[in-house]
Parts: C-alpha cells; structure tokens; sequence
C-alpha cells in the first residue's frame, strides 16, 4: 500500500489535505504541478489527489500535473466566499467538504489554515509518512538528479580549469591580466550550468581563511598556495531536483597541515562510501566517520568535524535522511550525500562531498569529478 | 509605531515568531538572511529580532542577517531535546521561552509547529500586520526592484532583438538556418539575466494558439504573422526581489483582431497607469479597466480579459497588493504591476505587463521596453 494512503488509516482520517505552491517541495512532489500561487491539495484514501487552482490554471493543471484539476468555483470556495469573508475559514470549509471527515495533513500547512480545519474537523498531522516517500527515489527521480549531477560535473570541472590555467604573482591568481576571483569563478559555473537548464545560488566558492567556516560564499581574488572550497548545488528548472557537490583544491603548494586534512577527509569519505547501505543507521555512519577522524587526532563538534556527514537530495537540497548525530536506518532508493570535511580557524578548510544511490548492493556514487588537492 | 510593533501591541502578544527558511518571503523579509534550512525568528514587542541557528551558521547569520543570531544550544534547544524527542514540540518550549508569554504568529507558520506552541502559551495569527509591512516598500527594496527590472528590460530588448531577425518560411520564423523556438528565445533570456545577477523560471514565450491561455509556457518553432506573448518574471540572486514585464509582438502581419486587441489593451494599461494612486482601490482600478473593455465590445471572465489587472511584486512574484476584484486600497510605496489582457481561443492573446511604484502623485511606470505590436 501507498505509505500516505497507510498514514490516512492509521491516523482514522479519510483524506490527506496539503496547501501552498510549488516552492513547497511537498507541494511539487504530490502535485508535479509547478505554480507561484498556491494551491490546495486533497486526497482521499486509495484515490486520486485533487488539485484546486484558479479557473485561469485549470487547463494548465490538467494537462500537468499529476493530480486531478479542480476549479475554485468547482471546488465550492466562490460560493463559500459569499458568506465567509475570511480567506482561512473559507478555505477550511473548502478542504473540509473535499474530504468528507477527518483530514491528514502535513506539518507545515500554514498554522491559519490548520486551526481553523481544526475547528471543523478532526486533524491528525503526519509525523513522518510524506517525508518518508520523499527520501525513497522512483527510477524517475534518480534520473532526474542524475541529470542535474551530470551538469554540476561540468560546471565544476569549468571551474577547475579556470583555476588550472592561472598563474601567480604576488600570491594572488591570475587569469591573463586580471585576479581570478569567486564572483568570476561562481558565475562562469552558473553559466555553464544554464547551458544545461540548471539554475544555481549562493555557490560557495571560498578561499584561505575563509574555507574555515563551512557556508561562506567567498569573495574576491583567489590566492596561491591556499585551500579553495567550490560548494554547488543547482537545481534542475523544469524538474526541480538538485544535486550537491564540493570539491577542496589548492593552485601552488597547499600547507602540510591542509594536505594531512584533505588525506583524511578523502579516506573519511572513502570509508563512509562502504558503510552506507540499507538496514544501517545514518547516525552510525557519521559515528565511524567522527572515529576515524578521532584516531588521527582530529575533533568533533565545535572544531574540526563540525558538520553530519550527508543528507538526503530531492526537491530540497537538504532532505532527509540524515547522515548525522540524529540520523535514522537508511533504505534502498534513498540518494543522499557523502560530504566529510574539517575546518581549523588559522589553517582553513576541506570537505568533499559526492552524491550517490543506496542500492541493496551498497552506495553508488554518482559519476563525478575525482578528487585532487592540488591543481 | 513599527505595524508589526503595533500588531503584538493589539493582540497581546509579548512577542512574533516564525519559522522557515529564506525561501519563506516572510522569513527573507524579516531576517534578510538567506538559508536553505529552517530557521526560527523571535522578536519582543519594541525589541531587535532573534534567529535562532546552527552553530555551524551562527557566525554568517551574525554577519548577514538584520536580526541578531543565537544558536540552537544559547536558545536551549539543544537541552530541550535531551527531555522531549519530538522536534516540534522542542521547537515549540524554545519559542515559547524565548517569547516570554503569548505570541503573535504569521499565518504559514507550520500548523505542526503552532498547534504545540498553543498548548503552552496563547497564540494568536497575524492578519495581515506582515503582509502590510511587505506590501509598502523601502527606498532600499525600490532600488532593487528597479535593478531587476532594469535587467528585466535587456532580456526582453534581447528576445525582441532576436525575432526581428528572423526571416520566414512557409509561416516558420527563422534566425539564419534553423526555426527560432520559444526555447531558443527563453534561453537566450535567461543567459542575459545571469550576466546580471538574476535567475527567471518559467518564462513565457508562447505563440499564436498558445498566446490564448494565460500560463502555457510555449514551445517549438515561432510563427509569422502570430501573436508572441512574452511574460518573463527575474529574481535577483543575492536580494530576493522579483521583477515581471509582459510584451506581446508579431513578426509580420498580425490579424485585425489581434492588432484592435493590442490596442485596447494599451489603451486599458494607460488608462490604468493614471487611475493607479494612494487611497483608490485595487478593486476600483480593474473595473475601470473592465469597464473600458466592456465598452469596446470584450468580455470579462471567463472569456477576453479574464485575471486580475495587476499585483504586488517583492520577495514574491505575486504579493499585496491586489489590482483585482477583491482589491483594497493603494499606498504610497506598494510596487504593482499594471497588467490588462485580452484572451480569445481561436484568436489569440495579448498582455501588455509594466511594473511601477506608486507615489503620492501617481504611478511611476518603470523604465521598460515601448510596446509595439508589430515587429
């Protein structure tokens, strides 16, 4: 059976009710309907969901989404809104009739909404069920993230070929006449990236000093000799899947101390790439990761291995599973990020980080960009 | 008095909380802190806000953000969670701490997150207090509206560019060999938005038939003598903040219909431009221009000009306030699209969008691309 159909019997409700467009990842995965406005969603048990959207989307609605298209006045919300004024009360009675009893709903449904469905009806939320169908990846989904990955390969490799063909002086990196810097660097990767109808933001591209502190976007000329985090994430515009890579590299002659780091991180990942696999828990993992960190004289926690070492992928960058401290039992289909790194203020920073399936074999990483320190 | 000051004032509240990542425009809004993971926002009446963080963001949410950054373990979350296990109820003891009493809520606060922090202090949600704030733009927020839209217009130029160097065949536009395609154009767009900072998704440029529904996005190859729709809706990377311009053309001779619909809708937009002022009603406005339509013989609703006249344009592409049926008053500050257009099946369809500020002596009209049918 459907896990959310599951949810709705378990839970002694007769629908799962969901609200908001289709920057609300649930949204597009129950929907596959890409709006700016948002849209109710209801779905009784062993049914078809119903999407309502204005009269001016029904057409589109029906022809893409997933879900069956209902007009607001189909729906019954133009006649409700004669008498209720309020656009939240309005909009319960909507859901409330949809559904026909007791409704299921996700945890974030807006709390307006939800109180006032309260008042009409029995609501359950669902601790887990939506989120659950999420992190397993249909053959469908691991295509498309695939795809996003392919171009995020390209876009770093670009990168590291600008940095490739640099040359130093005084320290700082040029490129023919002028300092390479990460504006440079970020937006000839979102280019690129564009090419192959993927859209980035707030890609790190980070250098020295600033590699220390894991999200920093980083500005300015890149320097010789020091640590460079290229962190990027793009999604996919039409599918709206991401992906997720870093890559730690150094033009000229990195510090003993960023070399013993990037040694380390890249064994942590290589160990982490063999213990991922249905049945174990994401919160083991990180164990063995934070262990052997541990055994080389690295810390966890406030410095050094400050971060988990993965999370799920999808519609959201950050989904779950989680590869971290809290992180539950991982499951085939799942596709989740491999991403050690250690940070030392004065020293700086390294993390790697792959994306890839846990299949029943075992982890396979997705096709990347292999790992090398220095450029 | 700051509204959102004014809002817990009336509600008594003590304090406003949210919760959300920066895609939340709400979230974006009043912590100005970019973040793909939820955050929580506390702020006391009269006092700076709070979000709370990771420890691994708190020192880039310090430098970044307007509000000020604790982590989860100085906001106690990190105790609590030793004690109670379900994260929203956690999330809900820690805003309720942190709040010090009753707490004014947006309304999309997760409806998981809001039900337990009602369990232990009285919650009331905001009707509209936020929304008002955002609706009612700074200098700072108009600059940026302005650099997108200032972007806006070189893609748009760009496209227009591009159809005009088209030669036909058999009815078939072509640039040198190959079909000029709506995926060609959307691409070449969006190539020039990157080079300024912005990202669009879902741009519209849609042909002949298509033109007829509002929202299809178009594909394959551009028609001669067809009506070409346009609709391109940026968003600056680093601000957030959207801009939205529509332009409809013909390469060659469109019919009479669509050339007597162009001209009505010019005609309705300018009239449109100098009714839109402080103290009139979005309402009013759109029946004036439903009113001019009905005059010259087209329908309204269902058939010929059948969405709202215009809406605000922030952190969202569509926000307060509304030009529509259902419209209030205008404001001094509100940033809105003036947007009439004309859709017959069989026909086609035309929209001409301009994006503007409204002052105390009218509407300014950004700077944009002149609308000529004909190219």
């Amino acid at each position: 059976m459907d896990p959310l159909d599951d949810a709705i019997l378990r839970s002694r409700t007769v629908a799962f009710a969901a609200y908001g467009s289709s920057e609300i990842a649930d949204m597009r995965y129950l929907t596959r309907f890409s709006t700016t406005d948002p849209v109710v969603y209801v779905r009784k048990a062993g049914e078809q969901g119903v999407i309502v959207v204005s009269q001016m989307e029904c057409e589109r609605a029906a022809r893409e989404s997933t879900a069956a298209a209902m007009s607001r006045a189909q729906a019954g919300l133009l006649d409700i809104l004669k008498e209720e004024k309020d656009r939240w009360k309005a909009h319960a009675r909507m859901v409330a009739g949809l559904a026909g009893g007791p409704v299921l709903v996700p945890p974030h449904i807006p709390y307006a909404l939800g109180r006032e469905l309260a008042a009409l009806v029995r609501v359950e939320v669902d601790r887990g069920a939506l989120e659950g169908m999420r992190a397993v990846k249909s053959g469908w989904e691991v295509e498309q993230i695939r795809a996003v990955q392919s171009a995020t390969g390209k876009a770093m490799e670009h990168a590291l070929a600008l940095i490739t063909r640099t040359r130093a002086r005084k320290g700082v990196l040029y490129l023919g006449a002028v300092p390479l810097t990460s504006e440079r660097v970020r937006s000839a990767m979102h280019r690129v990236l564009l090419d192959h109808g993927c859209t980035a933001a707030e890609t790190i591209v980070a250098c020295a000093e600033e590699t220390a502190v894991p999200h920093v976007t980083g500005s300015g000329p890149l320097h010789e000799d020091q640590p460079i985090v290229i962190d990027v994430f793009p999604r996919d515009q039409r599918s709206g899947y991401y992906s997720d890579m870093t890559r730690t590299v150094c033009r000229g002659e990195p510090s003993p101390e960023v070399s013993e780091m990037f040694d380390a991180v890249l064994e942590a990942q290589v160990l982490a790439a063999s213990r991922i696999r249905p049945g174990v828990s994401g919160a083991d993992v990180h164990q063995e990761v934070v262990d052997l960190f541990t055994s080389k004289g690295y810390e966890s926690g406030s410095r050094g291995f400050i971060h988990n070492l993965g999370h799920g992928v999808g519609l959201e960058v950050h989904e779950s599973p989680s590869l971290g401290p809290g992180g539950g039992l991982l499951s085939a289909g799942n596709v989740v990020t491999n991403e050690p790194g250690l940070y030392y203020p004065g020293t700086g920073g390294v993390r790697l980080e792959n994306i890839g399936l846990i299949r029943d074999s075992g982890f396979e990483t997705f096709s990347g960009v292999p790992p090398a320190l220095v450029l």
